[in-house]
């Protein structure tokens, strides 16, 4: 055996110890946590049987049925609790497809299989405005562009995490945004989501009246996800910054070509360079919605974009269409890895679960009618 | 023959007069305009070859290529006054589904008809966000939810009409909304839109600042598009009024529920019966961006909705799915008449061009490489 082979070798068996270990440690909190239920009795598990979210409108409950219109869901034809209780992450991005193949990826990397003869339904479709769907604890939902479009997801997703008596979901937005002295490629995690004039706000008009909700995210959870690039094997950058949240994609963003135009260049140079005098590392169109309406909710929630240009220079998007595919897909490495770290090996949580290797696959379907595909455990 | 079979045959035949008169009226206009155009030589042909949009952006004609990165188009690779240069109607509406049945809808109440082996292709699927067929001279977009969403739409369709040199397009929005004070199923056609506080204007922050744009919708179209009404014959109201435009379904129109609400149902009843008083006919989330950007280009707009509830009646959509659709089919019913109406029977347009029965079928396609699909008059 040659040196090079067996520092290989070595290397693999220390990684396979690493793991074996995580998950001897994640199965001996989930056997202690069994004994002091049994001890308990089952008062804390009938407990736990309620959403952990907060702040919601109290009239949910009186909603019978609850009518998710463009989820095209209600609670009287879909058992919420059955379909949905599993549900820990709720992740989101602008397009159908680009969350189908998401979908389709975390699936994987969470060790979880379907029937080779079936595929994932859009959950969603009768709704056809978003998709959605379903793999064991992991949503994928598409939000559409802009505020207006995402806090419509929000609002019935949230709903949905209540109705189903989901317990602390984390919902994550993965997308694509225009970088501020950033590297194109670059991953940002926004450290929080400001407004046009940099006020950490959502304002939102209510009887007529602008009422504004902090637009704050989960700072341990962006660092949680920060940790999951690794800067000596990841071909890319991932840092930690300010999002501004633009509703418009040309003039709210101080581009020169948008149909139209009343500022000079040397206004959006200024412009830009205040926002990066300011650490504002990137702009995109959805993540005051998404900040104020998870934070309000008690959810914890992060935004995590790639750059696909660096705005100080220029405004059009040039680069080939399979270089982009390529810088979309960092952002959803970095979620699945941070999903698949909480599931099997966070030291921190005890709630973790089965390893990959005896998960049972899980990714279900919606609907009282619609059972969830056939699983296989391969 | 009997009394009543005379009177039909009576009828038809008044009807085939009519239409053939306007025919003639039409042919009689297309001859006089050609007799002038060859007395006057081609100098006004070539003065008509540039858009008759007004107050775009200057740079545009220094973009070279112009990429329109949301619809997956760009002036390198598509010729767009040979692709696009015949569009005199840009309709669009929120979901991709409907607005291709609308496109194949239109092009049979406009007389044209594509080879029976060849379907529509949607011209914007490179884009990934919105969907776009090409039905002769009307355009069919697809423009999601909320104003962001339907401002990039606008923005990039108001440059490919810059490009393709086009005359006078119509831009019509056809969607749903929530009435006040109407029976539901009722088609409201827009005299203006209002933000949540009743004011007539779309507020952008451009580098900070607020700017405000006007968002009037013209007039003129909106008594045309109510005239193709006909309330001896259709089933439902057609009406004229103010269109309030919110930036989120839940909270911004004052519903009780969603996932938060901060009010009680007394002051939402408040709210909504001001807006009866004010003249406020429906809610919805596109007509402030749709009016203010197509009025800034000097374009023509309309927005029809139908409503698909009384909101003083209540928030939730209980309405059974095959009744939607058939309202949703109104404003699309209304829309077609008028676009047929202005191609072959409009008495005050010198531009009528051929009848139905000598139209050469036009449902093009997109692209230099992607020619019109085969064309057939059948």
């Amino acid at each position: 055996m040659s040196k090079s082979n067996c520092s290989d070798c070595t290397c693999r068996l220390a990684n396979e110890v690493g793991q074996l270990k995580a998950i001897v440690n994640a199965q001996s909190r989930t056997l202690a946590k069994l004994v002091r239920q049994m001890k308990e009795g089952c008062k804390k598990d009938e407990e736990a049987k309620e959403s952990t979210l907060c702040g919601l409108n109290p009239c949910l409950k009186c909603l019978q049925p609850d009518i998710l219109y463009h989820l095209g869901l209600n609670t009287e034809t879909t058992d919420f609790p059955k379909v949905f209780g599993d549900v820990r992450f709720v992740c989101m991005g602008g397009t159908p497809g680009r969350m189908e193949n998401f979908a389709y990826y975390v699936m994987q990397e969470i060790g979880l299989k379907i029937n080779a003869a079936t595929k994932l339904r859009n959950i969603s479709e009768a709704g056809q405005r978003f998709s959605l769907f379903k793999v064991g604890p992991v949503l994928c939902a598409s939000h559409g562009m802009g505020c207006p479009s995402i806090s419509i997801l929000l609002h019935e997703l949230i709903k949905m995490m209540y109705h189903a008596k989901c317990k602390d979901p984390v919902f994550i937005r993965i997308g694509t945004s225009g970088g501020i002295g950033v590297e194109p490629g670059t991953v940002i995690i926004s450290s929080e989501a400001i407004d046009g004039r940099l006020n950490p706000a959502h304002e939102i008009l209510v009887h007529g009246a602008s009422v504004q909700h902090a637009s704050q995210l989960d700072e341990s959870l962006a660092d949680e996800i920060k940790m999951c690039h690794d800067p000596c094997k990841d071909s890319y950058e991932a840092v930690i910054g300010r999002t501004l949240c633009a509703h418009d994609f040309y003039e709210g963003q101080s581009r020169l070509d948008g149909a139209f135009c009343e500022y000079t260049p040397e206004m959006k140079k200024t412009y830009l360079e205040t926002l990066q005098s300011q650490q504002v590392k990137n702009i995109e169109m959805e993540s005051l919605a998404f900040a104020a309406l998870t934070s309000r909710a008690n959810i914890r929630g992060a935004v995590v974009c790639v750059a696909i240009l660096n705005r100080l220079n220029g405004d059009q998007i040039k680069t080939p269409h399979d270089v982009l595919s390529k810088w979309e897909k960092r952002p959803q490495e970095l979620v699945a890895r941070y999903i698949r770290k909480v599931l099997y090996h966070n030291d921190d949580d005890d709630e973790s679960e089965q390893p990959e290797d005896e998960a049972e696959a899980g990714a279900g379907g919606a609907g009282d009618t619609q059972k969830a595909p056939a699983e296989e455990a391969e």
